[in-house]
C-alpha cells in the first residue's frame, strides 16, 4: 500500500492549484498508478444516497478497484448499498453510520487507501479536510467548498499534508468537454477571449418532494423530505448566490489554463428577484401551504462575470429554479472561432461558412 | 401640413421616455395620421449613403410618403441618390451638401415635415436636436447618442420643443421579436425574470477597406478608407465600450417595459483584451502595414450586464471584431419558459418536453 501511495505521490506533481479546481489529469494519475503495480485500490464511499450509489456501482465495475468501507447515517440508505455489493457479488463492507462524525472511523482504516465523499455540500470540506489529514487520497463531489475560508482549508490541508484531493467534476469528462478541451490545447481556436457555462437546469422537483421520493410528488423540504430537498433547498433559502459554479467553470478552468498560468482576477454577480420556488410551491401546495410563507434569497438567475489574468472573461449562470430546458450553455471563444453548446455549433474561420454581409442587416 | 402636425403630435401622446428608447408605437401613429389626412407625408434624409439610400429605397416604394430633400457631404452619394430618385419616377429632390452643416438648411424647408438621419454617429445627436428645434419630426439611425450627455440632449429638447424623435432599430421590428414582444405581453412566459441580447456580427470587413469598395478589399480605415470604415473604426480605437447596444437593447427595452414602469437601475462591464482587429491587419496587410501598429482600446469582446428596477436582469453583448456566425444572441425568460434564439428554441412549461431528470447527470 505505501509503495503505491508514494508512487502515486511522486507521480502527481501538482502544485496547490489543482486542489481546489478540477483536474482532469490527476484521474490519468490514477489510472496509471494501479496499473503499474496491478494492485487494487480500496475506496470507502462517505455518503450513499443517490450519488454514493451511483459512484458505489461504477466502482463495482472496475476490475482495479475494491470498495471496502461506507458511511451514512441514513440506515436506509446503508442497507440499499449494501444489497447493491451483495448482488454485485462483492465482499462486504465495513459500515459507519453511528452518528455524522462516524466518517472519522472510516477514515482510520488501513483498508481505505481512498474515498469518495457524496454527502450535503456543508461537510464537503471538512470531511475532505480530514481525510487528507488521515493520510487518504479523498475524490469529493461538488462543489466542495461554500466559503473562500472552506477553499483555503482545502489547499493550506494539501500543502500540509501533501496528500491529495480531486475535485469530482464530471461535466469535465463529457466527452465533447473533452474534444473542444483538446482544440483548445491544440490552438484551434487561436488565441482565447471569452467562456460562458453555467448550470441551467429546473431543478424544482429535486428541491421539493414529498417526503416518500426523491423528486417531486410535493413540495416540501428540510426534516418533511427526503434526499436532496432535506438539504439541499436550505441553500436558496439563505444565500443569493451561485451556489453551484463547477460544472460550468470546472471544464472552462481547464481550457482557461487556471492557476497553470492563469488565474481569476476579478468577477461581478447579478441576481434576478425570486419567484420560481415559491410559484412552485404556490402552484403545487396552494397558497395556504406552509411552505408558501417561505421567502427564498436566491434569486431565479444569477450572472457572474470573470475577468482573468489572461484578458479573457468568463460568463457563469446560475439558473435552477425555472421551467427550462437542460443546458450547461458552453461557450467557448477565441480569435479564430467559437463552439457554442447552446447554439449547437462551431465555427472556425477558413473552415465554415463565412458571414455574408448585407447592408440593410441590422 | 400644420393640420397633419398637429394631429401628429396630439396622438402622439408619448412621454419623454420615447425619445431616447425605440417605441413600436410611434410608427403606427404616422401610418395612422397620413392614412387619415390621405395627404403624403413630405421627407428629407440626412446621409445618403449605404444606408441613407437603403431608407431612400424603401420610402420610394411608399405611395404615403414624398422625399423632398437630401443632404450628404459626398457628392459621390448625392449623385447616386439623385439616380435612385430619378429612376423610380421622383421628382427630384433639393439638395445640400456644400458643408457639413448644410443639412440645417435642408431643416429650414417647408416643404419638409420629417427626417431620416443617417450619418456617422457623432452627428446623430447634434442632428435630431437641429431637426427638432425646427419643428421637424427626426428618424435617427442607432445608436443615437455616444454620452449621457448626449441622450440627455435628445430628452430635454423633446420636452422644450414638444416635437418627436424616433430611434430607428429595425431589430424591433423582426417578425420573430415582434411575436415574441406579443407573447411577453400576453403574459405566455410568465413572469419576467431575465433577458439576453447583444449584437454579435463579425464586422471586420466593414470596419477596413481598400479605400474603392465599402466592404473589405484591404485594412485601410480612416481617411484612406470609404464608407463606414472611414469613421466608424476610430471608435474601436478609441473608446473601449459597448458603442452600439441597441440591436439588442432595443427589442428587450420594449419587452421589459424601460421607462413605461420599469428603469434600469445599474450596469456592470467587462471587456476582454483586444486582439481581432490588429491580427486582420497583420493577417490581411502584413506585419509592416502602417495599421499594423495602431493600438485599439475596444476589447473584442464585451459583456454588460443591467439590473432593472423591477428585479429583472439583461446581459448586453458586444462582438463584432471576431470570426463568427451572425448573431444577435436573444434570450427572453420569464416564471413560466423562455426564448432562446442562439439554441433557435421556444420552451413553455407545460407545453413543451420537460426535462427528464438523471441523477446520474451534471
Amino acid at each position: 500500500m505505501s509503495s503505491r501511495r508514494s508512487f502515486i505521490q511522486k507521480s502527481a506533481a501538482f502544485g496547490a492549484a489543482s486542489v481546489v479546481l478540477p483536474n482532469y489529469a490527476l484521474g490519468q494519475t490514477f489510472g496509471k498508478a494501479t496499473n503499474r503495480a496491478n494492485e487494487k485500490l480500496h475506496i470507502g464511499i462517505i455518503g450513499v444516497g443517490l450519488r454514493g450509489t451511483n459512484h458505489l456501482e461504477n466502482a463495482l465495475k472496475r476490475e482495479d478497484v475494491v470498495v471496502t468501507a461506507i458511511a451514512d447515517i441514513d440506515p436506509n440508505r446503508i442497507a440499499i448499498a449494501q444489497k447493491i455489493m451483495a448482488e454485485a457479488g462483492a465482499k462486504s463492507p465495513a459500515v459507519f453510520g453511528k452518528n455524522a462524525l462516524d466518517y472519522k472511523n472510516l477514515l482510520d482504516l488501513k483498508t481505505v487507501d481512498a474515498v469518495i465523499i457524496a454527502t450535503p455540500w456543508l461537510w464537503h470540506t471538512r470531511m475532505s479536510v480530514d481525510a487528507m489529514k488521515a493520510g487518504k487520497f479523498a475524490g469529493v463531489e461538488v462543489s466542495a467548498a461554500n466559503t473562500m475560508e472552506e477553499c483555503w482549508d482545502l489547499v493550506n490541508t494539501h500543502e500540509e499534508t501533501g496528500t491529495h484531493l480531486m475535485l469530482l467534476e464530471n461535466v469535465n469528462y463529457r466527452r465533447d468537454v473533452m474534444a473542444v478541451l483538446n482544440m483548445v490545447k491544440e490552438g484551434v481556436f487561436g488565441e482565447m477571449l471569452h467562456y460562458r457555462c453555467g448550470y441551467q437546469h429546473d431543478l424544482r422537483h429535486v428541491k421539493f418532494n414529498d417526503g416518500k421520493q426523491p423528486y417531486g410528488g410535493g413540495v416540501e423540504f428540510g426534516e418533511k423530505a427526503i434526499s436532496e430537498a432535506k438539504w439541499r433547498t436550505q441553500h436558496s433559502v439563505s444565500r443569493n448566490a451561485d451556489v453551484y459554479p463547477t460544472h460550468g467553470l470546472g471544464p472552462i478552468a481547464a481550457m482557461a489554463n487556471i492557476n497553470r498560468g492563469n488565474r481569476f482576477v476579478s468577477m461581478s454577480s447579478h441576481a434576478t428577484k425570486a419567484v420560481g420556488l415559491n410559484k412552485y410551491i404556490v402552484d403545487k401546495g396552494g397558497a395556504d401551504h406552509p411552505n408558501a410563507k417561505v421567502r427564498f434569497k436566491q434569486g431565479d438567475i444569477i450572472t457572474s462575470t470573470l475577468e482573468t489574468a489572461m484578458g479573457e472573461t468568463i460568463i457563469i449562470t446560475h439558473d435552477c429554479n425555472s421551467p427550462r430546458p437542460y443546458s450547461l450553455g458552453f461557450r467557448v471563444q477565441g480569435a479564430n472561432g467559437l463552439w457554442e453548446k447552446d447554439g449547437d455549433r462551431i465555427y472556425i474561420e477558413g473552415q465554415s461558412e463565412p458571414h455574408r454581409w448585407d447592408s440593410s442587416k441590422a
